[in-house]
């Protein structure tokens, strides 16, 4: 397992006294958000951990499967997640072990197949997302109504305006 | 290489069309919070590589080290960047076959070592930080300064109310 974890970025990397002199807004903003990033991401991947024995990583694939009930190729697969191929065949192969998704010949390609969550599969997401999104407000709640809305507009500028570039 | 990437989060999990009914403030929110995060990490990581050749997981360990002139114990540069010892082993390796990390006794523990940043990786180091300033700076300043200033006042809060948990 360990081998497979990646260097994740600093929990928090903001120096806890500003930088001299200049402001350095950007940079502070992109820490913070980092930050904010890692300490939500930690929270989520614990509960899934302890609640259902599921990594982030599993989840995330069965969510993109959830959301193409078509089906997904293994290299479109791999593109949302940005993964290599070797660890989505991976995880496939388990949750195809385990009955919750399953290999359907590709009407386009003769050679290929498509990834699918079985209904077992679409059931136990719908689980493990009702209960995530319940984790999320209840991590995000303190914040207040108000705050909310307020960040959650200003990172949907952010959003449209980085996935421009 | 590819064997120690992780199952990065999606680019963009966020559903085009809003889910029916129900609000989902705070999950939309994640979901932002985590595209703004995930594609700002893609450029700076692409520019890092382009520019320097070098990963994030390689500049974020010299960021730590830089931040602690007085060197770090391997377990303690584990923590801050919440990975197995083995990866960063092999990064650190790496960083003082190339002359710009070295390894000091450590004065209260004589069978440990803390690693430092030598002259020319403290030089290095702060070269790369200065550009990837830059690049942080260019990809919010679209934003503009007053949203910048309010989305980081709001990330700053969340941050601290997470930070408790």
């Amino acid at each position: 397992m360990s081998s497979k974890l990646s260097l994740a970025r600093p929990v928090d990397t903001e120096p806890a006294e500003p930088t001299s002199g200049t402001d350095h807004v950007a940079l502070r903003l992109w820490l913070r958000l980092l930050a904010c990033h890692n300490l939500m991401e930690e929270q989520l991947r614990t509960r899934m951990r302890e609640s259902f024995g599921t990594s982030l990583a599993r989840f995330d694939l069965m969510a993109q499967l959830y959301r193409y009930p078509e089906g997904l190729r293994m290299r479109e697969v791999s593109r949302l997640l940005m993964v290599t191929g070797g660890n989505v065949t991976g995880l496939a192969d388990r949750l195809v072990a385990e009955g919750l998704v399953e290999r359907r010949d590709d009407p386009m390609d003769r050679r290929a197949y498509r990834l699918c969550l079985t209904a077992r599969g679409r059931s136990q997401f719908a689980d493990m997302a009702e209960q995530h999104e319940q984790w999320v407000v209840s991590l995000l709640a303190p914040l207040g109504e108000r705050n909310l809305a307020e960040l959650g507009e200003l990172l949907g500028r952010l959003k449209n305006q980085l996935g421009t570039l």
